[in-house]
């Protein structure tokens, strides 16, 4: 016998399951919350998603989501100008920005190169990013340490190094608070590479 | 320094953090996700759950989900009317559905007793079981293994039973699969008092 869901139920169900992680379990338990709701409550969840979506727009600049024309790094006045950040999503400003000590710019490439996948690089900010090197001095690639991220850096280091722009990369290194025994041996081997003086 | 979070997806985010077990981490990226969507999609996105939470009905007899008054198992002509199988919500019968091997009808309680969640039996569609108990020969109460399932079983069974009609509960055993190392003692307990003969 197949399974009994009714049409609404496969309809809501149906709507999760497009979510990137969420499988046919997750997707039938959101749905069931989802019906359960009072109707205006729904209207609401599903009418702000739209809103965000367009309301939304990529900051002329750094190309981070705002709302604004420009984002709220890069109207700030206190932020220096002539370091910019390279990274893969608006994902990553936010944990940089968590993370604190970082007072230049951004900018976000909004994908990684991928010949694989056939991201190339018309398909990612990178554009952008040579448009805006007048006045700057140091580029971090702040890509994942992944192929994909790593092959990016690369790429746009390549670029952007013949500008006579320094070009720097995120150091290779045990995360803190981890243990020795549990790193694979690509972090080990960095780790021992880029060892500093005490 | 504070989380920078653009107001867009700021808004997305805390949609989806309304979602049971969705945290902040996964409602930001499912809000990520979103905000990269074209716009028609999200658009459909949204319809669609709206959609679902309009046409959704309980059926007027079983108080499943449905979108017509009464169900397709409800109205299913190959069914026996005499057995009803109670239970907490339109998941479990979409799982007595998929395990086949029932030919009844379906009782949707939409929740459990509860005192100490002031769950009351007039919150729950216990009238709406009573009504519908002429021509029944037994009723299968097939709520959860847990105290408000065991509780909500025991009181329904109470105020059936003096009406002549078989009230029955679903099997405690080991479940299939499993390994007796593994069992708890309640479950171990309950399969050695219902062995049966091989």
């Amino acid at each position: 016998m197949s399974e009994y869901v009714s049409v609404p139920l496969a309809l809501a169900a149906e709507q999760f399951a497009k979510l990137p992680g969420v499988g046919i379990k997750t997707a039938q338990r959101l749905a069931y919350y989802m019906l359960n709701l009072p109707e205006n409550e729904v209207k609401e969840f599903a009418d702000n998603l739209v809103k965000a979506r367009q309301s939304v727009r990529l900051c002329r600049c750094c190309q981070n989501f705002t709302e604004q024309e420009l984002c709220e790094i890069c109207s700030d006045e206190n932020r220096r100008k002539d370091q910019i950040c390279v990274v893969e999503s608006p994902k990553d400003v936010s944990a940089f920005e968590r993370a604190g000590g970082y007072d230049g710019l951004y900018h976000v490439l909004h994908g990684l190169l991928s010949p694989m996948d056939g991201v190339t690089a018309e398909d990612i900010k990178i554009k952008e990013l040579l448009a805006r090197l007048s006045d700057v001095k140091e580029v971090i690639m702040a890509t994942n340490p992944t192929v994909e991220g790593e092959a990016t850096a690369m790429y746009i280091g390549r670029l952007i190094k013949p500008m006579g722009i320094k070009v720097t990369r995120l150091a290779y290194g045990l995360p803190a608070g981890s243990a020795l025994e549990f790193a694979d041996d690509v972090t080990l081997a960095k780790a021992l590479e880029n060892r500093s003086e005490l």
